[in-house]
């Protein structure tokens, strides 16, 4: 096993990893930016390591210093976290060179995965259904006509120099799609200069349900059921739960064969995610891998009672894993916690946090780096905390939320709280129904003066 | 269902069951003495109700007071936590009278079980092995050796009048009684002017096991496993655990059974604990059984994954249980951190708070009612937060402990976290082998200067 793990992240992942090293008796490196100073991973580490400015580019993005600090400290093995280094193959290779194990997957992997087009072909080939489409830039409209056809109906045409929906048309018929075609073309050679045009399939209603998976040494993997995180604004998820309130023992199955079937494919060795969407008929098609551990690996936790931390470090000692997969038993929420304010746009709120009491209780989990006294540097991710409730049923899980989140006081800067208070009383939220498309239509409520 | 409760107690257990009502969308009265208006119970409530100054036998003890603040609220029950009045027969019949519903045992089940001597003819009655020993005073030293043949040696003689282990003789050969036998009657003779003995089993490195029940209103009861309570200073409990490290699957089927029996036997509704002394060749008796929620049921609710505040208000409003009895497959432990100085032999520390800051993460639960700010009154019971962990094995749960004790932070009174902490690296402690005379040879070791 492992004697020390050097942290290369901050905030609460980076806590979250030192308290499980801790509860396995490995000692722990923090490593932090001059604005995180006072932060608790640097509090509660065995060793903290100062390794440059606020700038992540200088600082948790800095591999030298990183590696540097893994050195001089004799740390055996670095966890990632998420963001910054975790799905960096040239930081997985330089560990390897140093080393020094990385808690995260292969260069090789990284690269194999973290690439689109490569990971799609992979999951092609590993029998896991993609987005049917056309392979590039369509000819012309005799060629669209025919792939429209092979694709099935309703389809998407995209610019290939597209972004911001221009050039982009849903066409639900085969008698719109000349129309579609003419017009989406324009529209990209008026935006971007060019008028080349690709095809995917249009994913009705999508839902955004991802399904962790843990592999180990053996080749082996089992998936730990799936996390719905279909409530996001801007490509951020806001809130997370499980099981998801559109899931079906049958598309469980065949959601959980798939994720397990492409990580053995791949012969993924640790935790990671397979993230699909779903459209409203229940059919699902590979969206991306993360190779890593993410935010919202807490529900599951919840849900399946272990720890995953300790999972992904158990693996990286090559202890086989026991191979079950996981059905649900609880319903588990988190709710993002940020300094934003939602009464204005998510406008970030950084700030001296000069009250917060926490909830607590029956059912409630707080994983957070911050409290009374500590300034929120303005130079990272605006999240401070994960609210998670765990119960018997969704309604008790939402209902744990509600009263936690009533309970849970952070004065100083502007919170999400509001937000998620108000998520929680949504009719279509409650409903569980709900898509990637949820947020758009969402207004916040006029602010309450206290 | 109740549309509006009011808790008849302060502290963590008030808070408790408030944040249950939320949960439930129950409307709650918090009542309060002018010493805990700052109370976190009085902010939570929907109401809050002042019944009286200080002392307790002029606030939460007062009945009237306690029925009045019910009344002019319109608050259809009444739950009592635990202490004040959760036991108080008289009570129980004085909500009955006013036709509000008093969340606990009947006024004839609190009698019946609060009597130890009724409490035990009934366990007998149903069959539930209690303490052998002498029915009262034995008349002379041919009826003391006879009934010591009967109840098999070891055995303890008593003086009826005793107290303060004078007039106490334990007796493990029949070569031995004589001698016993005198000495102790002179020595209670001497003591209290009374020289009346009786006798009782010695139970050999005894150990308190005590077994959760709920019985329902059609007479039907289940039991939720055993929590270990053995580890207590003065017959306060310091710390529970669920399993005992002393339980086979063998005796917990046996103590079950036992459990079950006992309450359909007294067709017991609500939520209840049978306490049992268990004995080194895992023999067990009866001792008495506490008709309310208890502290400790925090770590029953961990490893059951389901909230016993809540069963105790189904059960109360009718509704059926499922009859299933439970197995733990996981491991819980509490801390009752108290405003205490472990160093100066537990000696109250009541006070203001300056400081707080709370544990948090996986396996992680915090029920308290204290705050950076709050002052400790020094009126009541010195428990000021319960600090739970939970894990898949004892190992995993104590670890989690110990990082949970080392990041909990209370500044400006003393605390009994050091204490909790030099337990948790205690080498008996560790290996499980423990009795109720734990705390007789425990000595806190010198204090780290910070």
């Amino acid at each position: 096993m492992f004697k020390k793990i050097l942290i290369a992240n901050r905030g609460e992942i980076a806590l979250r990893v030192i308290r499980t090293c801790k509860e396995m008796g490995i000692k722990t490196v923090a490593v932090y930016s001059t604005a995180d100073a006072d932060s608790l991973h640097v509090k509660f580490a065995d060793e903290a390591v100062c390794i440059g400015p606020p700038a992540s580019s200088e600082s948790y993005l800095k591999m030298s210093n990183v590696i540097a600090a893994a050195e001089i400290t004799n740390a055996d093995a670095i966890h990632p976290g998420y963001g910054f280094l975790a799905e960096n193959a040239k930081f997985s290779k330089i560990c390897q060179e140093h080393d020094i194990k990385f808690i995260g997957a292969s260069p090789e992997m990284i690269e194999r995965m973290g690439d689109k087009a490569n990971a799609k072909e992979t999951m092609k080939a590993a029998g896991v259904p993609c987005v049917p489409g056309s392979d590039g830039v369509i000819g012309n409209f005799e060629d669209c006509k025919r792939l429209a056809e092979e694709t099935g109906y309703p389809v998407m045409l995209k610019a290939s120099a597209g972004g911001g929906g221009k050039g982009m048309r849903g066409v639900f018929k085969p008698e719109k799609l000349k129309e579609a075609w003419d017009a989406a073309k324009k529209e990209a050679k008026a935006a971007f200069g060019n008028d080349d045009m690709y095809m995917e399939k249009l994913i009705e209603e999508p839902r955004h349900i991802e399904i962790q998976i843990v592999g180990d040494s053996t080749g082996r993997a089992c998936h730990l059921s799936e996390r719905d995180c279909s409530i996001q604004r801007r490509h951020q998820k806001l809130t997370e739960e499980v099981p998801s309130p559109f899931m079906t023992t049958a598309l469980r199955k065949k959601m959980g064969d798939a994720a397990v079937k492409a990580a053995e494919y791949i012969k993924y060795e640790g935790a990671g995610t397979i993230e699909f969407l779903v459209d409203k008929h229940r059919n699902f098609y590979f969206m991306e891998m993360n190779t890593r551990i993410q935010v919202e690996h807490t529900i599951t936790e919840q849900v399946i009672d272990f720890d995953l931390i300790r999972e992904q470090i158990l693996v990286a000692a090559k202890v086989p894993i026991s191979g079950k997969n996981y059905t649900p038993k609880l319903h588990s929420i988190e709710c993002r916690i940020t300094a934003e304010d939602p009464y204005n746009d998510f406008r970030p709120s950084p700030g001296k946090i000069t009250t917060l009491h926490a909830p607590g209780g029956h059912g409630v989990r707080l994983d957070t780096h911050v409290y009374a006294g500590y300034t929120v540097p303005p130079n990272y991710d605006s999240m401070i905390a994960k609210l998670i409730t765990t119960a018997q049923t969704r309604e008790e899980a939402i209902n744990k939320m509600k009263r936690a989140l009533d309970e849970f006081v952070i004065e100083g800067i502007k919170t999400s709280i509001p937000f998620h208070r108000q998520l929680m009383d949504h009719p279509d939220y409650l409903a569980g129904n709900y898509t990637t498309k949820f947020m758009e239509d969402f207004v916040m409520e006029k602010q309450i003066e206290e």
